[in-house]
């Protein structure tokens, strides 16, 4: 049985764990009924050079991804409450909207409606049980701990370069259940999703695109540590295979600045497996009306060479008010191992750097 | 001239009939202006066998179609009003959204912004012009009297293995009347739809996708009737031909019982024509804060064997509020004359059975 | 470098110019901050004849382009302003959205989110810095001074048969600089765009898409007159090059009447350039709770026997509200020089006429 699949994986990763930082959307308290129109326009300058070629773009989202949505809540009393979440995400540059994968494979990228999220939950003190599509709870500790929130060139390289395929960040068809606020500071979830496919004997995977994915963690005092990993299935060939995640991250605020940390492991387990670490140190400095960031991000496989990037990040973000902001940043990527990896869609030779920046408006509405 | 055409077949089908049910989005009272976001969430674990192969999906509208959508109402003063409707069908299990046909023809399917309704009405005493896309007047005798309203595992054989083709439940293109709600019961429209082909001489089709519809009933003191009836025109040739469509659907409400009826006559006019009919019966219980449903719907051709597929259903819905339930159905079908048809995406042997369920959660927003 | 590119480019273009009308979204004063739901709905009948075909299609848009989105403004205080618009064109009669270009480029044409407007701005005395999708300057006086606003049968002809390309009407990756209302009347704008290739050596054409754009004008005692310019970078052929624009627009309010004229000068520097070159008369009438229009424009280019088209066109706009309006479109179009352009969508032989109308209902929200 596949639900008893489910449990048994659960109680594997849910461990000690943290950061129920800005993008942590964990259950939370209801006290009224509401729909609200939400979201977010972010647009910057993006620059990115290499030793073969450099890029002028204006980009979406360099520091928070652009999106528009509608959620709302409604207490259904007695401790219950009813919600749900539809969120698309947007090319604010060009207008163009994101893509979905309806199968959690790659046969089933498809431009979307709603691609961040599209859930229905129902919520009470003993917890959230949520349907549809939404983040991966691996995606979160490449999140919460990054100072630069995955996005522009800053981003995280763990979760920029990630080769954990098309369930490392969001799945769809996926049932999950998040822990209560009321715990202590612990927070986690439990997730389940369905690659659909016809369970038909003489196909020969009919558990591709299914997958597990769990976190647990602490947050109290400032400080937050959250442990996450995955499993999803694809049939073993030379290319393909189940992938593994296992990671970790932890936080502390000084208030006069915020550390972070983060590891990653992630394992394709083709017939040659590969595997990916990485890791992540990061800090904020609140400035006058903004935050000074600064991240150095590694990631790289165990491929011939061991190809890695390392990358070394400095921004600011001058707040206009809660809503809007003005930001720049500054990336500088060191590769090894014969890898070749840029910034802002330059491109460089392989064991050459690249550089880049991003400067840009935030608006939240 | 078409619109003597339309005028001519408009007196054609519209004959008594039935069912201003919760979906029939007949003319309403305008009592003042407003501008409205609404939308459901519907995803349940929905999951199908067969003698070939099972499957388990988690999916979307399993009770209510999954949307999203904007309408509003303008009262124009001295009777007259303004409205608008604009409606996005949403798969809210994997975030993609729904399909339109631009041409009312198969060539014209494609990705939609608002693929349920987009339209823009005028509405007085003597009734409303309703221009744009919409449903047809054919689906809504399949769907008022349907228990499970065509949505799930337990839908409307005859909407689920329709024969009609494009403009089987919806079209594009539409010039639309419907009678005002003054009429001591009465209801109805009449509708006329465009395939918008270049009208040149030596292109075969120039009328393909070109169409009427109408629907004419009466309700009251808990009964209601309704026939429907509509004609879309595409060339004929072994495997096309001019589609017809005649249906009856009827409901009474007992208080503790209420009980409906349908029946369906759908005909391709290709160069060996074949028909289809099909009827459901079914009863709705109010049991507790929710409603005991019980269906039983056929529909099969005329081919050879005569194909066709016979389903029993039975489902629960607990409301928690006016807006949110918990539901659960259960289905069995069964194949004759050669069919393997199917539940939830399930695959079976011609002439031997599927079952399935849905287990979900709608929330209205 | 570019950006001195851009600048010097403005100082060409931003010459003495006109025509704040209704669609021209300069800078506008911000009182207090505000989130928008809006859009409208606008449906007719559409027919057009020619000496080969006629089409009857019911069409979206034929008085204002059908459209939903969100925008709106945060007043940041000390006279600054942050806003954003997210718009989406519809086209109403079948539910579709529409394309964007996501580099400025034939082959970036793709099915957009919000294709018609993506933009964040800051907002002060001293102007407005915009970001992302939006009007390319030179559609402004081919809209504002058309009294059927480049919409339906009587759309200005210099904006239904342009040789623009791609930036005509919009363009991706934009910053751009609109000039404060405070000026004594004198408003305008700066737009720089980006193709965004990648800048590598061997790329023959590493600038194509990349542009500028640029408007000047002034407004007051009921006259207002505009220039407008651009220049859109193609890598040159046979039929690719460099596209240049300029256009000029003037209209003058008599109270009875107000008449309205746009010259344009349209020109790709292919290997053997092409010019078209284009004209407008406009005259519109408030009469009753509505408008009399009518108009003439010419396009043409001076391909070889010089192929240009003519059109008169009439329409009146009866306003049953501030949102809600009926309306009819009679237009004629000549052809000559072996042009056989037509209206909507018939079919004409060279030289020879198409004329066509439209009747619907218009509805904003």
């Amino acid at each position: 049985m596949r639900t008893l699949k489910v449990l048994a994986f659960t109680a594997l990763v849910l461990n000690a764990a943290a950061a129920a930082a800005q993008n942590s959307q964990v259950t939370r308290p209801v006290t009224s009924s509401s729909v609200t129109l939400f979201g977010i326009v972010d647009i910057g300058l993006a620059y990115g050079t290499g030793t073969e070629a450099s890029r002028t773009q204006l980009a979406s989202g360099r520091t928070s991804a652009s999106r528009w949505g509608v959620r709302g809540f409604e207490d259904l009393g007695g401790g219950l409450a009813a919600g749900f979440w539809l969120e698309a995400g947007l090319n604010a540059d060009d207008g163009t909207g994101g893509t979905t994968s309806t199968n959690n494979q790659p046969s089933g990228t498809t431009s979307a409606l709603f691609n961040r999220r599209s859930t229905v939950s129902l919520i009470s003190n003993w917890g959230e049980l949520r349907l549809g599509r939404d983040f991966t709870s691996i995606f979160r500790n490449r999140d919460d701990v990054d100072p630069f929130t995955t996005s522009g060139v800053g981003a995280n390289l763990a979760d920029a370069l990630t080769i954990a395929g098309t369930t490392a960040t969001r799945a769809s068809n996926m049932v999950a259940y998040f822990l209560p606020s009321n715990l202590g500071g612990f927070f986690g979830e439990a997730q389940y999703f369905m690659g659909e496919n016809v369970d038909v004997s003489n196909v020969p995977s009919p558990d591709d695109g299914d997958g597990f994915a769990g976190r647990l963690g602490w947050a109290g005092g400032g400080f937050a540590v959250a442990v996450a990993g995955s499993r999803t299935q694809y049939g073993q060939s030379a290319t393909t295979g189940d992938i593994e995640v296992v990671n970790v991250g932890a936080s502390y605020d000084f208030q006069f600045m915020k550390i972070s940390a983060g590891y990653y492991h992630d394992e394709i387990k083709q017939i040659s497996p590969v595997t990916a670490t990485g890791y992540l140190v990061g800090a904020v400095f609140p400035i006058g009306p903004g935050q000074l960031k600064f991240s150095f991000s590694s990631y790289g496989t165990d491929e011939p060479d061991d190809p890695r990037g390392d990358k070394a990040a400095v921004g600011y973000v001058y707040n206009l008010s809660k809503r809007t902001s003005v930001y720049g940043t500054y990336a500088y990527l060191h590769n090894s191992g014969g890898a070749s990896f840029t910034l802002n869609g330059a491109l460089t030779a392989p064991d050459r750097h690249s550089a880049g920046f991003d400067l840009g408006i935030k608006h939240i509405f």
